[in-house]
């Protein structure tokens, strides 16, 4: 291993040459980590969401040619200057998110939102000399969220880096880097549901299906999964929603049928949609006196929150969770431990699984709706 | 004391014979308390916001002849079937909302909003035979919220009385009945600002100063006050206000202008205006990460929240509160332990003193936004 240390890497990648078009199997080069920063030989990723929206890039400052890719587990191959807290051989997470543990965020007991390595999606460099590790015939290759997992080896800094056990099984617990966490953590951490309560799901893709794992966790009695599209119900069973409701199915407001099925109202919900209509309902949909609302999805630009402040002078609590508020190096390795436990499980969020070389697969199973989560192998 | 039990009582009550017209000290009949209800000596009175907005009537059915008056400390006179709990000569703070200890909301830890006896500003009532037990000449007088304090007697049921310490001076503990609670406990029971924290309140009426009076035994390190009328800043003072912000004087909203004081944004925020521009601002106001907005004002019955749900999901908090989440019977003794040890000051709210015969006298006090409180002996 060591005989790659300091030295150029020539790997394969994924690369998004264009917005919206086929990635490309091509050769590249990957620098040695700088300070701070880690080469970390990828073993597995799989494909979340955020990964199509970029690179879709509808809306956004498009940043190509670029490597996208960000729930991964992978190994380090190699430290740069000043880290001190991984080693080559060590088991990682990358996390699109970061942990820098100086700022005032993560001094905080209750944010994740550091100040140094929040996520940043318009930035395709690294922090310390603002130029990227990855190139082709010397001609820079784009990061995304400080991942870039397309690619067998990639650069990342120290701080989105989660140290795990090394026997957890890393085409199992990569899916912890991003969507499983955050809709685990939005029940967990944030809504918190007592014991025997209800606990209404609004949305059941993977993260929705996360946070409904995490209420079966908790011991909700009742787990009411709310979706627009049916077909997402027959998956969810397996996930302990017990009950199902499509807001296209009734002429009423959805958090109106909600409050009739549950005398008043649901003791904790998660919005898991980006749609804002259904941040909306999950709010209302709440007991008085004691519900929480958790809003997880990520809305439009221009979406507004709409509602009478009477609904919180009812004591109804709003509250919004940025990848579940875990810390990514603090809280996953806990996380990771939570599953070899078997007290969470993740085999049911993989759907499909394809190798590097068919990654395109990856992306038709997710525009169709077919998958929860596709695993890539990179040794495919 | 007793000669009286199971009479009718001839006394002294201030009658509102109409909207907005001022009261008439009149002689009103007070028939024996039913089935669980109380008949209470009231032995002073405050005037509240919510009374004089009630008795302006302007937008919500009017309810008239009508007796009003809801802050108050009185001595059981003689209890009805089914009381237990009080006896007379105990000493009581009649509640404008109940705790029948018997429904969901009483059964939580997180509610105080009893399913039978929360407030209802509609009803001029008892509950047990949909009657008053006030008269003149055998015809009703209205009550209102349950209380009807400015009566030298008042018919009350068991769950709107808290027992204190009859050691408390009632003209001092007498306000702890609505606004002083509401705002003192919606900064201890909901925001909950940790020791050192920097808080904002907005709006320094006598619920703001009380939710200051809240952040400084909290032990907030900053206290910043909001209001759009400069006369509050200075008594605010005597109330551990530290900073001053009047939106007026600023050209960006006032939530940029508290970022920008408090590197980013304030820990705490309450709402204490009733003013939905107030609401967005307190919530928008808090830092990302661990923010809490907590509202407290009672909007119009048209008003929007609106904000960015991004806001959200960058962890800032929002709820609102009732009577500042403390159950009546249940906490409010605990309430005046916390004056009697000389934690909380409630001389600095009373800013003025009339007796019965002069209560217009009082709500004057209020329209010219002269008082913070104005106290009404009965014996005067
Ligand atoms: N906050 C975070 O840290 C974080 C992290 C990852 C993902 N997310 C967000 O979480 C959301 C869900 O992610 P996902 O991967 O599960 O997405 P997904 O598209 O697989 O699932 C969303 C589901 O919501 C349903 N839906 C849409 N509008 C609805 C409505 N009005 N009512 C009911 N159901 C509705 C859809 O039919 C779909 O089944 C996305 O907005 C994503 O961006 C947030
Ligand atoms: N939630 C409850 O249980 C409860 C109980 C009692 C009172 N209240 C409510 O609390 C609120 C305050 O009561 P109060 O008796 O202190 O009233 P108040 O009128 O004495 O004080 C309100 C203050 O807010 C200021 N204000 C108004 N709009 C503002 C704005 N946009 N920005 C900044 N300041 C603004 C006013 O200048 C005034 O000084 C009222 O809405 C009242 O109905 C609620
Ligand atoms: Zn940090
Ligand atoms: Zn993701
Ligand atoms: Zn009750
Ligand atoms: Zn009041």
């Amino acid at each position: 291993m060591s005989s790659t240390v300091g030295k150029v890497i020539r790997c394969k990648a994924a690369v998004a040459w264009e917005a919206g078009k086929p990635l490309v199997i091509e050769e590249v080069e990957v620098a040695p980590p700088q300070a701070m920063e880690v080469r970390v030989k990828i073993v597995v990723t799989a494909l979340c969401h955020t990964d199509v929206y970029f690179w879709e890039a509808k809306g956004q400052t498009p940043v190509f040619p670029r490597i996208f890719g960000h729930e991964a587990a992978g190994i380090v191959e190699s430290v740069g200057e000043g880290v001190t807290e991984l080693k080559p051989g060590d088991h990682v997470l990358p996390v699109f998110t970061g942990e820098c543990k100086e700022c005032r965020h993560c001094k905080s007991e209750e944010s994740n939102m550091c100040d140094l390595l929040r996520i940043n999606t318009d930035r395709g460099v690294m922090l310390n000399d603002g130029k990227s590790r990855f190139s082709i015939n010397g001609k820079p290759i784009y990061h995304f969220v400080g991942t870039s997992t397309f690619s067998e080896y990639s650069v990342i800094h120290v701080g989105c880096l989660a140290k795990i056990n090394p026997a957890a099984p890393m085409d199992k617990v990569c899916i912890l880097s991003c969507g499983v966490s955050t809709g685990l953590g939005a029940t967990l951490n944030v809504a918190k549901p007592p014991k025997g309560s209800t606990v209404a799901i609004f949305g059941l893709g993977a993260v929705g299906l996360s946070a409904a794992e995490g209420a079966r966790i908790a011991g909700a009695s009742r787990i009411i999964g709310i979706d627009l599209n049916p077909k997402r119900f027959d998956e969810a069973k397996k996930f302990g929603v017990t009950e199902f409701v499509n807001p296209k199915d009734h002429h009423k407001p959805v958090q109106e049928v909600l409050a009739e099925m549950t005398d008043g109202g649901v003791d904790r919900s998660i919005e898991c949609t980006g749609s804002v209509n259904a941040m909306i309902s999950a709010f209302e949909c709440v007991h008085d006196g004691w519900g929480v609302a958790v809003l997880v999805g990520v809305p439009n630009k221009d979406d507004a929150f709409k509602t009478h402040p009477m609904n919180f002078l009812n004591e109804k609590t709003l509250k919004g969770t940025f990848f579940g508020n875990y810390k990514p190096r603090t809280d996953l390795p806990n996380v990771v431990e939570m599953y070899m436990r078997k007290e969470l499980e993740l085999e049911k969020f993989i759907t499909h699984e394809v190798c590097l070389s068919e990654i395109n697969k990856a992306f038709d199973y997710m525009l169709k709706g077919e998958s929860l989560r596709c695993i890539i192998r990179m040794d495919g």
